[in-house]
């Protein structure tokens, strides 16, 4: 099978244009089919400061109001995305920016108002497998934004590392695909206070332990939770590490089964 | 040839929900191969004032500076491109918003600095023939806003008249290619004060008439000079027309040589 890189960038990285730059131009030096996917949260919020618009945040996600969703499509679908898409098709990586809305590439369902309401928030539901790989057998990278729609119309918002690891698993039965998450730190670290205590090596075991020993915690539970459902499902290997985790020169924490 | 329908919605139709509505309803209808080509500019004014930016613009064309260029970015690719396109899907058409930097779709060239300086602001230079070709063989309907790039990494602010005719253009020895222009009269009026006052037909002697007697003039001008271009270079049928343009019943002003 084909190797299939599929990189997923955080808002941390995107909001520094130095840093983001050099991630694009590694990103476009990758050999053979890649994917990107960009959060972008945080410009989203920066926004909404300007525009005097309330943003609430329950558990990291975005409670996420008729308002709030056009914010987020304009900056995720519209800045970010073209910017990106801009910076790459000059480096000759031909990208092409999707939301999911866009040949229903994926398509989520509105979650369930439970004990909260997360309003015009969605889980991913459908990865359209196909058009994925005609994009990729003709060259054209897809871009891909935390911004999907339920097929009736409606946009929702999408969690980005969710339709990364989505995309990583509908694919792993067609290519041997390495997900990539870069984000601030170089890893997932063994002490937070020290950017360089990187844990080289996760696998279902060490998880649990790091986790009843409060290592992992917050924002890093969903995503480690995410990996080992992406390893269940196929996905060849998983990197969490910096946004210079795509050069060869760069250290980062593999989850492994 | 296989017929090709190349649309082009102007601000006025889509910033009126219920007509936009009807009128994708209809483009969702069109058989056969189709690209749909939008503006926004009048949102994108509205939005401007929102976050108290100035907008300047100079013979109906936008001074475009980074930040008026970010904020039509926003909106033209991301909140209306996204939100046509989910609408599109709904109705069963394989919709995928486009921007000229996607694929590079279209590429075109800055403006450069004459006795005005537009900004980011681009005149097409390439349209990707072969990648809307591939996209209309798989029976995806590009969905195109007025945001293009240099190729070199910068966005461009572009016209959407131009976007489509130049599309329309370079796909003419390909298809017979019908381009249609929906704005929110029901066409070129002979009395701008009576909405009925369509004139069926005008070929070139006509125009050059209608333009004598100041019949035709401001924003029109363009509009039809483009529409004379674009016959030049071979397409087919050229109808301006209001937002009920697609559906049978509706009358128009056919633009012929």
């Amino acid at each position: 099978m084909d190797k299939l890189h599929l990189v997923k960038i955080g808002g941390n990285i995107i909001e520094q244009p130095v840093v983001l730059s050099s991630f694009l131009r590694d990103f476009a030096d990758l050999k053979g089919p890649k994917i990107l996917v960009h959060g972008g949260g945080k410009e989203a919020t920066e926004f909404a400061k300007k525009l005097n618009i309330p943003v609430e945040m329950i558990d990291g996600r975005r409670i996420t109001d008729q308002t709030n969703l056009e914010l987020i499509t304009m900056v995720y679908a519209g800045k970010l995305n073209k910017s990106i898409v801009a910076q790459l098709q000059a480096f000759s990586c031909n990208a092409l920016g999707l939301s999911g809305t866009d040949a229903n590439a994926y398509q989520s369902k509105k979650r369930a108002i439970g004990e909260i309401d997360y309003g015009f928030v969605g889980d991913l539901q459908l990865v359209n497998t196909a058009f994925f790989m005609e994009l990729l057998s003709q060259n054209i990278i897809p871009i891909c934004c935390a911004v999907s729609h339920d097929g009736q119309g409606q946009l929702l918002n999408i969690n980005a590392d969710s339709v990364a690891s989505g995309i990583a698993q509908a694919l792993a039965s067609r290519y041997d695909v390495t997900l990539s998450y870069c984000f601030e730190k170089k890893g997932v670290l063994e002490n937070i206070e020290d950017e360089l205590s990187v844990i080289p090596q996760i696998n279902y075991e060490k998880y649990q332990e790091l986790k009843a020993k409060g290592i992992i915690a917050q924002g890093m539970l969903p995503k480690l939770q995410n990996c080992f459902e992406a390893l269940d499902q196929g996905v060849k290997e998983i990197r969490i590490g910096g946004p210079e985790l795509l050069s060869k020169r760069s250290f980062y924490t593999k989850i492994h089964k």
